[in-house]
């Protein structure tokens, strides 16, 4: 079956009055509508309106607070550490962010570890909340444990993904935000519903052999990280992984490693956790406590043309400055829709008549 | 022919005495001595005193200074920018990461960029220095563009390394230290040396198609992102190296991309320079700027336990824990010795008869 397309106010009116119905404020409903669709405008469909039936189901299991008392727990002149109080992630993140951009705004730069929260959404909304404060900003989260270390057949981190953030002049941002694994687990959902294979490298099974398998998750197999294999750095990519878990986890007071809380609503959280919730991680650097701001974004403006101009491999496409792709289907989609796959619509169908909420 | 075994002791004081020819003050030469030969130690060999006749070379053409005077040009509570007057990255990197360390005590983390530097060593001494000081230590530099952009064809970005330093409780710290692309340049030196093919995915030729051979960069050739190809997730790697050099040049006024002056002497640097020299960043956090700080080291050693003792793939190795591999080479080679290919000695015994410096 196609996609039916849908406008963005049509989708968020209906997680609006969704997050609203859970006993959101209107403020948190707005913000995490706000939050939760710029991922589909985005293109990043496995981030957006799709997830909303998850996060219903995290409260009703009372694993997401819809009435959160964010706060302030430790800080320096630089730093902070929040605790969510259970909040959505949707809602905590843009609070962090703006702790960490107001510590910018005195100290230089501001940093803000976050425990006890739940899933933020897309990384790079929350890192393009510095651009328009002439600051840099970053965003790292860990996640449900389903990626294997290297040599390891046990999943013990998340996805983990990194977003960073950097103002131009007369260019648009460079806008970088990506799992710290070979492919998201996103792309792996794609290829389920198309019944497709998904490339070596992506993906092993539960004895650690080479998987083509979409569904290797689901019989204990793991995504691999950023490199596919030692012999093409998936080390590195461990190490990424890991940076953003002790960042957003040990650095905060959150579960790290494969102590994170499952995302999905029917599998438990591990018996003994080591922390609170899931961790995030944010940053704000203000441009102009390195240099003039202006200065820099006319080199900023110099660098994109000449990397965006550079010659390319005869028969592909041109080089893509991060954030280009997303930007222009955000346009695109603004314009003409967001398009769902049917079995997303059956379930926000179904989430509608369970809560009394007009679909 | 055989690798040559030499004592540290021997290979610091040739070292020591060649800076000091080449004009460094007693504490500049001590300093570069020490920093170099942390990577023969630590068993990065292409960045240890298999460089020293480089960096003499690039002093006899005038582009490193010998008596630099490095100093921070622009600053705020929490960033610096530091002009390392042209001098040897070894000594400006670490005078660099002082002043990190001395902002994070003030302000909770120090961010220091700088420009108008030389090649700096391996990025993971710097960020170690902060390890003593229950702080996390970051270093990341740009380097001579070797790098292709996912889709290009053209040399825009060097290694562009990036080093995380974590310290634990009884555990060795976490320390990872790697470049951006699938293999850093040094394993292809040793392939060069061995006469041995690269794997695919290291490596294209001038026209962007796959190559094994690991001469492939004097013809024209580049290396690859992490991520080998776009299906594997190059453009993550693109991201990544992007953004080292953003950080370490853009924001401090440094040359950037293809700008980059190269690192060989007999290559001259672009005629049309964005800024100056070679560009780092760096990093300093006080853990207890965010949590007590044994709280986290206590937690890091639980982290790092459960990594290391992950189960494993049938007969492969251990999980290995980033800094490892080179903590225990550190250990071998201080009691057993440094080996040197004979090429790289047959370079130092010349090195010291130009200099008339006893080898």
């Amino acid at each position: 079956m196609a996609d039916q397309v849908y406008s963005y106010e049509k989708l968020s009116q209906f997680a609006l009055a969704t997050f609203t119905k859970i006993g959101c404020s209107a403020d948190h409903a707005t913000l995490a509508t706000k939050v939760l669709l710029s991922a589909d405008l985005r293109g990043i469909d496995s981030h957006g309106i799709a997830r909303l039936s998850g996060y219903v189901r995290l409260w009703e299991a009372k694993r997401v607070n819809a009435t959160p008392n964010i706060r302030v727990v430790h800080e320096s002149p630089s730093t902070a550490v929040v605790d969510g109080d259970g909040g959505l992630g949707l809602v905590v993140a843009p609070y962090a962010m703006k702790i960490a951009m107001e510590k910018a705004r005195v100290a230089g730069t501001g940093w803000v570890a976050v425990k006890n929260s739940n899933h933020f959404g897309i990384a790079g909304y929350h890192a393009m909340m510095a651009l328009d404060h002439d600051m840099i900003g970053m965003a790292m989260t860990n996640a449900s444990p389903l990626v294997a270390p290297t040599f390891s057949v046990e999943r013990l981190l998340g996805t983990n993904p990194i977003a960073v953030a950097i103002p131009a002049d007369k260019q648009p941002a460079f806008v970088a935000d990506f799992a710290t694994t070979t492919a998201a687990n996103g792309k792996l959902e794609i290829l389920q519903r198309k019944n497709q294979d998904a490339p070596i490298g992506w993906i092993q099974k539960k004895n650690g052999d080479a998987s083509i398998n979409a569904n290797e998750l689901k019989d204990g197999g793991a995504l691999i990280p950023l490199g596919s294999d030692r012999e093409h750095g998936s080390h590195k990519g461990f190490c990424l992984g890991a940076w953003v878990d002790i960042f957003s986890a040990v650095l905060s007071g959150a579960n790290y490693g494969p102590w994170v809380p499952p995302f999905v609503a029917f599998l438990s959280p591990p018996a003994d956790p080591v922390g609170e919730g899931i961790g995030h991680f944010f940053g704000a650097m203000r441009i102009d406590a390195f240099r003039p701001a202006h200065e820099f974004k006319t080199h900023m403006d110099n660098w994109i043309n000449r990397f965006r101009n550079a010659e390319t491999i005869a028969s592909q496409e041109k080089v893509i400055i991060p954030g280009d792709p997303e930007r222009e289907m955000n346009a695109i989609r603004l314009k003409e829709g967001i398009p769902l796959n049917p079995k997303v619509v059956e379930d926000l169908q179904l989430l509608g008549e369970k809560l009394g909420v007009h679909w």
